[in-house]
């Protein structure tokens, strides 16, 4: 019996995809990466998951795990030489159960985002990952690449919103690990050993998630800063001020925002003269238990002394939620204004909050120097010090003249990235874009641990090959 | 040269302890676990832990680390075979930097608990985690066994209140992994791997903390409850109504209260008639970012629909600092009074919150069947589903012969949180204590996946062999 028919006998010939049929997972959704594959096979349960495993274990065939096929650094595409198979765990699709008493869900790995905050949603209980993906991104997807989003700054990443995972073993064993406890010290950490590791170690197949009370209000408001220290300042006192109510801290740059007014006449800045051209704008948003107006009064109270102690030059809040829709709008279309106006070289970098001045500053001032009339384009998390660094073609560049500087400009932010104790992939993982960097800022050590890791879970090498880590000979 | 004449030429004459010297670090403060030991070796930096190490990785010499010396699992105590070598890390005990601007702090491994929460208060910040040790435990202990305490319902255990590590691996390198970063999706995630391993991988020699702005008012109040189902209904209800400034949910039987009361007479219940007689008591504690006011407003508001609803029967909330430390010595007092009423078996579980009525309605059940007389001692963390589920003799037991029994009644508990899908280790670890019960509880596709790891790391297994995981032969 042919491979290809081990595999059709685990999940039955309809899920069992060639040719045409599997065209649309081998090609990333920005295009950016393209692979062949024996076939893609779409098992409908864990056991399916198994058996495929142990078939593709077996014959020796390396499998390539794929979600939504969403990702960002190629890390669900197969290579070029067509011997991997493409496991897709889109079938795996059921909510399993949710428990509001314990607050946790137990939700299968191709869940979509959104289905999964809406069946939260229903139980009257808040599942907070929230990111620009939702609605195609699955849960296995955002487990395997630790996915980040705008509230990290209060729920944390995928890593810290899971309890219990089920895994598929790159021996086709089935882990079920599917705890829903807050405190479990009984032996290693097997769950965070997964969750990051971009199926190359095993598959998971299911997770236990934590829930959260809905708030009863939210509140958001936009703020002209004089510069990023007073944007820093200003993360302090917010977090000092509101607690854990604080759930947003967005930085955009004054330019990103003139960007939006530019592309998309009908939004607008919401302020006036000087504090409309300022440098930086924060977009704060309040998560509040007790209610709407308590939120407005504490956003009040809070930016009317920051406004008094110069820390910030003014600030709308939001009277309704379709003004605080609005104010999102304006951050959400930074990408979109950012695709409109060229094609930019992004990069997706953590930095700590003490650093993050000088980091743009020396780095702004090191690209102009290297890359003469680019445009900086920087907005991000800042309450995670997580930034969206991107360069854009300006003055004097094309799409073209400045993609051929692309390997050029990667190393220039990264090693100023690495210079501040920064990580060149705050959230969106490493996959085949940033394998190779990963050698150059990761020390020998922490290399040679990860490749034993590997090593003793996938003996064989048959999971992911060549993301994360590249393929060693053995 | 002889294994004694390297460890001294690695840290010096006068840190490497034998015979009387070396007494204290050989039994465990609360004196169930002897050992003896080659030596104890006391380093006084990274490097030096490093070229121990080696030493013992060239010698074949087992590796027992330790901290504090205060856990509960004899996890830091050697064997009788007197082969190993203890290596203390209370030299290393330097807060080695404090960012308040990244809300973050670098200490080394055997800084007390205690010193690190001042160290962070004198900056401004709060370092949350709190337990009863917090005086003598170090960072280090802290880490390995990835401890919880009073304050996880807000803050998380350990694992999540650390950001980077720096640790010395099992063949003497130092992997340089202090990061102090919100995000970072470059590979593996060796930190939570050691973090909970308690020394079986590597020694962890210093660690980046998340630090957190310090509330500006506390305050605490205490629910007298008809039943464990409606203090599972008060959870639910102060999880929402307070969002994250719920920092603290004690849960407390009647039973444990009287016991205080009665072995210490100064202290008392400040409740009247019948509600001084109810089977639960709940300790609530706010943590407020606007002021006392606003807390005991929001206490008041809450408990009175609370207490409408019939959920709870009666609440003092606490008028100042010494009435709220006057509650909180209630709670703290417990474990004394128990201790004053006879030698307890002591069991650390967590159950998912659902599940909480069944297993305490039904365990207690089963125990009086078993054992009849013995006394049910349960208190804990309800808002981490962690209980100190304890079992003391009653009428018709002496301490000598319910301990005669503890295997049995090991069973019967352990047994019945399997059942409804809990912990038999919450917050304690594993150690030598519990690493036979794992055996029993955890399925084998786990445990080889722990040992996979383990030889991975640890392939000489000199990392503090039979703690957590049986030595097996090779």
């Amino acid at each position: 019996m042919s491979h290809l028919d081990d595999l059709r006998l685990a999940v039955g010939e309809p899920h069992v995809l060639t040719g045409i049929d599997a065209a649309p997972y081998l090609t990333d959704w920005r295009e950016r990466y393209s692979g062949r594959a024996l076939a893609v096979v779409r098992p409908g349960s864990t056991d399916e998951v198994a058996a495929v495993v142990r078939a593709c274990a077996a014959a020796g065939v390396p499998i390539v795990p794929q979600g939504g096929n969403t990702g960002l650094c190629g890390g669900a595409t197969p290579d070029e030489s067509g011997h991997a198979v493409v496991l897709s765990l889109q079938r795996l699709n059921r909510v399993r159960s949710i428990d509001p008493d314990n607050d946790t869900m137990v939700v299968e790995a191709g869940c979509v985002l959104q289905t999964v905050q809406e069946a939260a949603h229903g139980a009257g209980r808040l599942f907070p990952l929230s990111l620009g993906a939702e609605g195609s991104c699955t849960i296995g997807g955002n487990l395997s690449t630790n996915a980040g989003g705008t509230q990290v700054l209060r729920y944390g990443t995928m890593r810290e919103l899971t309890l219990g995972l089920e895994v598929v073993t790159a021996q086709g064993d089935v882990w079920h690990g599917l705890r829903g406890l807050r405190k479990d010290n009984t032996g290693y950490d097997l769950r965070d050993l997964f969750i990051g590791s971009e199926g190359t170690l095993g598959i998971i197949t299911a997770a236990t998630l934590k829930l959260y009370p809905l708030p009863v209000a939210r509140c958001t408001a936009l703020l002209a800063l004089a510069s990023i220290e007073d944007a820093i300042g200003m993360l302090s006192r917010a977090r000092h001020d509101f607690g854990a109510s604080l759930t947003g801290f967005e930085l955009m740059s004054g330019d990103c925002l003139a960007s939006v007014v530019r592309c998309f006449p009908q939004q607008r800045l919401p302020f006036e003269g000087e504090a409309a051209a300022l440098p930086w704008y924060a977009l704060l948003e309040l998560s509040d238990s007790e209610s709407e107006t308590h939120a407005r009064e504490r956003f009040e109270t809070v930016l009317g002394e920051a406004i008094e102690s110069g820390c910030v030059k003014d600030a709308v809040i939001a009277g309704s939620v379709a003004q605080s829709n609005a104010l999102w709008h304006l951050r959400e279309s930074i990408p979109l204004a950012e695709k409109a106006l060229g094609k930019a070289i992004k990069h997706d970098v953590s930095i700590p909050v003490s650093r993050m001045t000088d980091f743009v500053r020396d780095t702004n001032h090191a690209l102009q120097q290297a890359f003469p009339g680019i445009r900086n384009v920087v907005f991000g998390h800042l309450g995670d010090g997580n930034l969206h660094y991107n360069v854009a073609p300006g003055e004097g560049w094309t799409d073209a003249s400045l993609l051929a500087r692309q390997d050029d400009v990667f190393a220039l932010v990264h090693d100023s990235v690495h210079a501040v104790g920064g990580s060149i992939s705050a959230e969106h993982g490493v996959g085949q874009l940033k394998r190779d960097a990963l050698v150059r800022y990761k020390e020998p050590v922490e290399l040679a641990l990860m490749r034993s890791v590997k090593q003793a879970l996938d003996p064989l090498g048959i999971m992911n090959p060549g993301k994360v880590l590249a393929v060693t000979s053995r």
